[in-house]
C-alpha cells in the first residue's frame, strides 16, 4: 500500500497518539520527523520506529500536534509560526476551545485545521503506540470559517492512510457530540462504579453482565479524563444537569413508591431510556437493525471457534457477538447478531447441526 | 441426565420464568403441573411442553410461584394453605418484602423458602420460555429464621437440575446486593440513555463501544422494572442518593472547572470509579485476573472463526471476548481475555501465524 499523504510530516508530542501516527505513516514510507518536550520520550518513540528526530533543515508539509489538551493551542500557535508553509493540525478530543484560543491570539488559523481521531487505549506513552490504533475509528476533521478545503483533503488522506474513517464536523458540533456520546457516559459510568467501592463481597459476587457493561469505561485513566472533562465542561454541564433533574424525580419516586405518580415517574425514565438506546446506530454507522440469537456452548477450548466456523461455512457475517459470563458455570452463552434476512435460515441451520439455540 | 428433584412440582404462573422452569424439569422427566390466572397463557405453556394443567388430585411436593413481585406474597400464602404438605418457593427478584408480608399474615412460613434465579430476557411470556434459561446463572436461595435446612437442599437440587448455580443469602442481604449490582445500574443506564433522545444525529453517529456498553440494559422492559424498583425502593434510594451527592460535586466542578479544587473533584470521582470496577470479580465468581489482547480481523465471514479455531488448536480457553464496532470500517477489532499464564505464549503463537495483534 502506498501513502496518500505526500511530503514530510512532523509529529509534535510522542505519546500514545503521536507515536501511533508516526508508526502508521512510517510503515507507508512517509518521511516522519518527531519532536517532544521530553528527550527521553522522543528517543523512545524513535527507537520504536515512529520516525526520526526533527532537524533544523526539515520543512514539513504537515504538522500534527499530539500534546495534552491544555497545551494544544499554544503548541499549535508555535508550530504555525515556526513553519510558515505548513498545514498544522492537532488530535485533541475537544476542538472549539483551541480554535478560539488561536483566533484570539492572532495565529495564522488559515493554516490550522483541527482533528480528533476517536481512538485510545487504557495505557499511554510511546510504548503503547501502535500503527493500527486508528483502524476503523472515526477521525473527525473540524473545518472552520478561515480554513481551506484543500487542507481538509490533506487530513482526510492522513486519516485514510492510518485506516481511520474521516468525518467532517464543525468544532462546536464535534464538542457537543462528544459531550453526549463520550464525556457524559464516562462520568456517569464512574459515578455508578464508585457505588461498588463500599459494596459487600456478597453483592459484587452477584455481578452480572449488566453491571460489567455499565461500568467498563469507569476503568479509564483519571488524569487524562480530568483534562478532557475540564476542557469541555460547559457542554457536559447541561447534559448532566438534565440527568440530575431526572434523577431527582427518581429519588422522589423511590422515597415513596406507593405515592400517586411514583410508578409513572419511574416508568417515564425507563421508557426514555428505551427511546435513547434506539437512537444508537448499528455497526456500520447506519441504523442497521440486527437480529440477535443466543447459542449455548460448552466452556472449553474450541467450542466458540467451532460455532463461528460453522456460521462462516453458512456464509453468514456476524454483525455483533458477545460472550456472557456465568459465575462457576461450565456453560458459555454466546449472543450473536446477524442481518435479519439471514437470521431465520441461520437458526434453522445451526439447530440442524446440533447447536442449542435459545 | 436424571433429575435431582423428586416428587411432583407445581408451577404457578406460566410466564417466562415459570414456563422455563417447567420446560427444564419436564426435559428431565419430572412430573410438572402448571397453573396460571390466564387460561390462555396456561394453555400456551402446556402446548410448549412445560407440563400439564393441575388436577384436583395433584399433590405437589414443591410449589414454585412465578408471578409478578407485587402479587407474590398473596399467591405464596394461598399455595401454602392449599397444599399443607408442600414446600413453597418463589422467583421474585426482591425477597425481604414477600417474607415480611407472609410472616405478618401468619402464613406457614416454615414451609416457605424464597428464591431468585438471576436470569431473564428482554421478552416475556411462555413463548419466550426456554429450558436452558438458567444455565450458569446464580439462583439465590434465601433461608430465614423459620425455614428448614432440608428445604434449602430441595431448592438447591431444583437449581442444579436447571443448570443454575445455587447461592444461599438471607433475604435482606440479597435485596441489598441486587440494589447495588442490578437495580441502581438499571436506573443509571436508563438515565444516561435518556440523554440520547434529543441528541442530534451527528452525535449519535459518533457513538462508540463505551456508549453502547453503558446504555445496553436501558433497553429493558419498563413495566417489569417499575415493579422491581418499587419493591426494592428503600434499598436503592440510599445508593442513588450517594450518587446524586457525587453528581452534585461533579456539576459544581463542571460549572467552574478552573476554580480551586474543581479538577480534584473530577479526579476523585474518576478514581473512585477505577476502585469500584476493581471490585467486580472475574468470570468464574472469583477475582480471577485475566490478560486482554486485541486482534485485528477482516470484517468478513469466517475470520473470527478462524481466529478462535487457532486459539482452540493452541489449547487456550477464552475467558472473555468482545467485538468492537467501527462505523464504516472493513476491519473488526476482537478483544480476547485469557488467563495471564498463557497470554504471552498465545500472543507469540498468534503473531507467528500471521495475526495482527495490538
Amino acid at each position: 500500500m502506498s501513502a496518500r499523504t505526500t511530503g514530510q510530516v512532523r509529529v509534535v508530542g510522542t505519546g500514545l497518539l503521536g507515536t501511533s501516527i508516526g508508526l502508521g505513516l512510517s510503515s507507508l514510507a512517509v518521511d516522519v520527523v518527531l519532536d517532544d518536550v521530553s528527550p527521553a520520550t522522543l528517543a523512545l518513540a524513535v527507537d520504536y520506529g515512529a520516525g526520526r528526530p526533527t532537524k533544523p533543515a526539515d520543512a514539513p508539509a504537515l504538522v500534527v500536534v499530539a500534546v495534552p489538551p491544555d497545551v494544544t493551542a499554544d503548541v499549535v500557535a508555535a508550530e504555525l509560526a515556526r513553519y510558515p508553509e505548513a498545514l498544522v493540525t492537532d488530535v485533541a478530543s475537544v476542538k472549539a476551545g483551541p480554535l478560539a484560543a488561536l483566533e484570539a491570539a492572532g495565529a495564522a488559523t488559515d493554516r490550522y485545521l483541527g482533528g480528533h481521531p476517536m481512538a485510545g487505549r487504557e495505557r499511554g506513552g510511546p510504548i503503547a503506540g501502535r500503527a493500527d490504533l486508528f483502524l476503523g475509528r472515526p477521525w473527525v476533521i473540524t473545518p472552520h470559517a478561515g480554513s481551506r478545503p484543500e487542507h481538509a483533503a490533506v487530513l482526510e488522506a492522513l486519516a485514510l492512510d492510518l485506516g481511520a474513517v474521516p468525518v467532517r464536523l464543525a468544532a462546536d458540533r464535534h464538542d457537543d457530540a462528544v459531550a453526549v456520546v463520550s464525556h457524559a457516559p464516562q462520568l456517569v459510568s464512574s459515578l455508578l462504579a464508585a457505588r461498588l467501592v463500599d459494596a459487600p463481597d456478597h453483592a459484587t459476587d452477584l455481578a452480572g453482565q449488566g453491571l460489567r457493561d455499565t461500568t467498563r469505561i469507569a476503568a479509564s485513566d483519571p488524569t487524562l479524563w480530568v483534562e478532557i472533562l475540564s476542557a469541555n465542561a460547559a457542554r457536559i454541564l447541561p447534559i448532566l444537569t438534565d440527568l440530575r433533574d431526572d434523577l431527582d424525580a427518581v429519588l422522589d419516586a423511590l422515597a415513596d413508591p406507593s405515592a400517586r405518580g411514583a410508578r409513572r415517574a419511574l416508568a417515564d425514565v425507563l421508557a426514555a431510556g428505551n427511546d435513547g438506546v434506539a437512537r444508537i446506530p448499528g455497526k456500520h454507522g447506519v441504523d442497521l437493525r440486527t437480529t440477535t440469537m443466543v447459542v449455548l456452548v460448552d466452556d472449553r477450548p474450541g467450542q466458540i471457534a467451532r460455532l463461528l466456523t460453522e456460521i462462516g461455512e453458512l456464509g453468514v457475517n456476524l454483525e455483533d457477538m458477545r460472550l456472557e459470563h456465568s459465575p462457576g458455570a461450565p456453560i458459555g452463552i454466546v449472543e450473536i447478531a446477524v442481518a435479519p434476512e439471514v437470521a431465520g435460515g441461520l437458526e434453522a441451520d445451526l439447530r440442524g447441526r446440533g447447536w442449542r439455540i435459545a
